[in-house]
């Protein structure tokens, strides 16, 4: 932590700064500049409060030096990651391909989609049971019977599950249904449920909130982390911007700028950031070429008549076609479906 | 709503449209013009869905006609609502100021500040007892034991009090010990939490989530409001943009905007908005001027040791000093602090 | 100027960073704490450069301590500065109402509004002769014709004039006919322009563009200044955010924020941020209340017919309603319309 | 056009708008809901004007229902265009690279670099001779001596040349001495310069302003081509978010947007929008995989010296290193450099 004083500081406040950070069992780097003075904190800053520091007199600010997230922090931890649901991983060596309907409608739906997806090379199988929605008056979705069917589809196709959870009743039941949990944007920085997912040792897909900093995401992967659960991993599905014409951003270069900070796998979501079907294929393949280590596709039997987000959704078929498309970007990366 | 059709739709894809409308039991009023064709859609439109039709065949775009939150919804409630929080009324006469820490440290704390507040103008005690933070390594809050020094505060001091909840179970604490309870930026779109809060019947501070719309906004308190709780009071407290000078953007154009849209009362957040107790003041006026029904101010006894937010807090004599500037703003709107 | 190295960074990259500003003629301050190594720059910043610093090996981050901005920063200025424009005074103890039609169209329409908004409080007529418009189909002004109009509207009235310009030529005409020239929200960074305005010696009033932080604005008005031209007046017309309730986001927290960094005076604009005339009177309050020099409101004699902007400006009866509340507040941060 | 009623509309205002549109030579299409009144509008709508429409009584809002940008929607002109440049096409069966320094700093750097991206499979060479900088204080380019330079690096290596421009003067000195002229992201809406780089006939690269919308972006390429000057190519170079782990935010989804929207070719910069050098080989690959035309990457000898940008410039070794990593994506797309 380096603390940078206002210029003309009194030394009185120099000396205030130092004495609360000498007082905290710490060291103090004092470098005198002709405009301004610098005052570098050396040791354990767990011991100090950055708060403190910056309402002190004559401080201007305070540059914090070294990241809040420790357990996904990739200084720490320089190999990638791999993460184990059901019978399938995620990283580093595997595209992995989550696909399926936003919300479970029936049973028929989703075998029909199942068998549908895990034909064309998806290894885990997505649906929504429990629906946040903007609108209280919207399909909240089919919740417990919805996770049966879930289970239901495994059995038959062997693919792996995945369902967003929104309380911890969801995540008790989830857990006894579905391979993967699934926390939502809406809830990145619902720390109750984040501690939740933690405790209940199942791997987490934790989406990027719509407004949350790549900073703020991996603390969001902390919490469940400092819980003792490592299976962590990350999806990018747009951000908030002005742009309307995306439903969200994708903000694609997250996939660089994560490799380099954290150990964890990284999916990308087409659907929802662009929110709609046919900007889907591009961006799946650019997913691929910037580095991710597998996609998360809207796909429905029957968009015109899905209960929520058609507009996103491939149909099974242009599903079948995308899958064939991303072959030869796979084996340029080195990696398969699996 | 509107359904507008793409340049050149086929007659098939148009009779479609028309068709699954008028086959829910709606209406559909064609107008066919030179370049597009649109079709407007008369009667209850909770019968049809607008994902369906948007994936249908030639269909350009979608546009909503009415709004989506009812019961929030100013034209079905034409008079400005009062919410009974303790023994004080928010809005429309009243200028309420809540005051208070971010985070409750302990009772000496907590009642050195609650008496200063409350000589200086402040009807209502804020103090944050679950804290949600970034980092997992940071102060979360002394929960029901902050809860209950909030309580014997307003046995002291006769001032009403607002919490932080973050769970079913801090709701249910909380019911026990304070007069209403908060739902933070951050849990806005916490569906789940809104219902519980919902149905606890309480009053309901529901701040603006950091990149929410106000029109998600008002569906978040339509979430509350549908549980049968009509006591909803919206706090705006910035959202993010690029701007980095202030710890977020306090949008104030909010407050004339909501004015127009809900019958609901708006409190502003100029402590969380600016993150820095200098900039407060000038926004305080700016808010009461604006038209707003109250304020929020962060007020410690001493911010340079406070736990949490230092910096945005006003200490007890700056606080003082402003509620004294901020009467003549108040006599000029006919406003006074009760 | 602060350089923080990557941890692990090796002695010969911090050796090369220190022989690179100690070659430059500065000095070096070196603090080598457990987990990182930082480097503080003592000396005359200008003799390096810090993109040269930022791609050297095992640099992670460079913080800069001090702004780039000189002449417009009130740490070399303390006092706040007063403009004259014409006849009349923007700042420390005015506060001035700059009003007229966004686009001037015709003399009748232009004599008619600048009468009015003379009576009304207003010290100086602002109209548009040169517009900037997203479309090159839509109105782009009366240009030479309708600075005429502006001059026989100053001299039949003794209002002091203002009119955006686009280009070098609109200055020069500028010159001749009104006594301040505005650079728009798009020209913000047309630094061509930025600098043939301050080679004019004309008060310029400097909108701020539509995504620019304060920094770059601060540095927009250097660049005008550093040619020699004092005469420097910001005006805050809204940033552009994901919220579509108003036209742009006014930030408001600019004001504060500017006072502290600038000791130019700061007008806000409520028409074009807000973009609709029911939320201009709730800003104009609040940009007084928060310690705005002045204001700009768009008025319009027949909104219903205006050739840009309709939506937006006020009626002349409107405006003096409104300039009839606003006195009270002035009273209140004691200034008055001169 | 469509005009959206507010509910209760009184039937005089509802006439009144209609009026309005028959007496500007149009057709009226009148839908009567049971909540809100509708007005479609035929005919050609530049007779009116959606601002007049916007402030009349009773007006909800307007919903725009065609484009206003012609020449460049891909509605009015399905194939995508080729343009020339020099002796090298723009798009759609070429991948075009466009390579070289941010800034010429001297003929010997321009010439090791050119002749380094050309044997690297570059076509056009990029170069700047006047920068735009935020500070008045920065480096500002070489101006024409630095396209001087760009002259003798076309003709020692063959390449095409592409330079940015910021005034007249500047276009009239590039037009003697490169290619293509380049209209930077803070120039996007400097209407004064695009209609100047319109009658200049020569090819336009014109970047995205950092907060454009893709319309705001499609209209700007319309003032050149209203000009009668067809050759002009986009460049995506990243948007302004609150995300800060990169410079800006690169948009890649506007690439499948642009393809549907408009005929133009379309480059993507990965150097300016990440401001890193190692974040540009997963964002070119990216690039090319989502269907972009072209990439413009910035390449120095000697990133460590480079008078601008050094940061986001890849060595000659690392951009040789990458176009042969290109190379297979580029052949699944079926594209060549050429």
């Amino acid at each position: 932590m380096i603390i940078i004083m206002k210029p003309q500081a009194a030394d009185t406040s120099i000396n205030a700064v130092s004495n609360y950070i000498t007082g905290s069992g710490l060291d103090v780097h004092l470098s005198k500049g002709t405009e301004v003075t610098i005052i570098g904190v050396v040791g354990n800053k767990s011991l100090i409060s950055a708060d403190v520091i910056s309402s002190m007199k004559d401080v201007e600010r305070i540059v914090p030096v070294t990241e809040s997230y420790k357990l996904s922090n990739r200084k720490f931890h320089p190999d990638p990651t791999s993460i184990t649901v059901g019978n399938t991983q995620i990283g580093p060596e595997n595209l992995t391909i989550m696909a399926g309907p936003c919300a479970v409608e029936s049973e028929e739906q989703l075998l029909e989609i199942a068998h549908a997806v895990k034909a064309s090379g998806a290894t885990i199988l997505r649906g929504g049971a429990y629906k946040p929605r903007t609108s209280p008056y919207s399909f909240q979705g089919l919740e417990e019977e919805g996770l049966r069917y879930m289970q239901t589809a495994k059995a038959e196709t062997g693919l792996s599950t995945v369902c967003e959870v929104v309380s911890l009743e969801a995540i008790n039941a989830a857990a006894k249904y579905v391979d993967m949990i699934q926390i939502g944007a809406r809830n990145m920085q619902n720390f109750m449920l984040l501690k939740e997912a933690g405790r209940s040792g199942l791997p987490v897909l934790l989406k990027r909130g719509l407004c949350a900093t790549i900073d703020e995401w991996l603390n969001a992967a902390e919490y469940i982390m400092a819980e003792g659960n490592p299976n962590v991993v990350l999806c990018e599905r747009g951000i908030r911007t002005y742009e309307t014409s995306t439903r969200n951003t994708l903000d694609l270069s997250a996939v660089p700028v994560l490799k380099e900070k954290t150990h964890l796998p990284i999916i990308v979501d087409p659907s929802h950031s662009t929110g709609h079907y046919k900007y889907v294929p591009s961006m799946a393949k650019a997913a691929i070429a910037a580095g991710a280590d597998g996609l998360m596709i809207e796909v429905h039997n029957d968009p015109a008549h899905a209960l929520s987000d058609g507009p996103q959704s491939l149909t099974c078929e242009k599903f079948d076609r995308l899958t064939g498309e991303l072959k030869p970007f796979c084996e340029i990366v080195n990696r398969s479906f699996k």
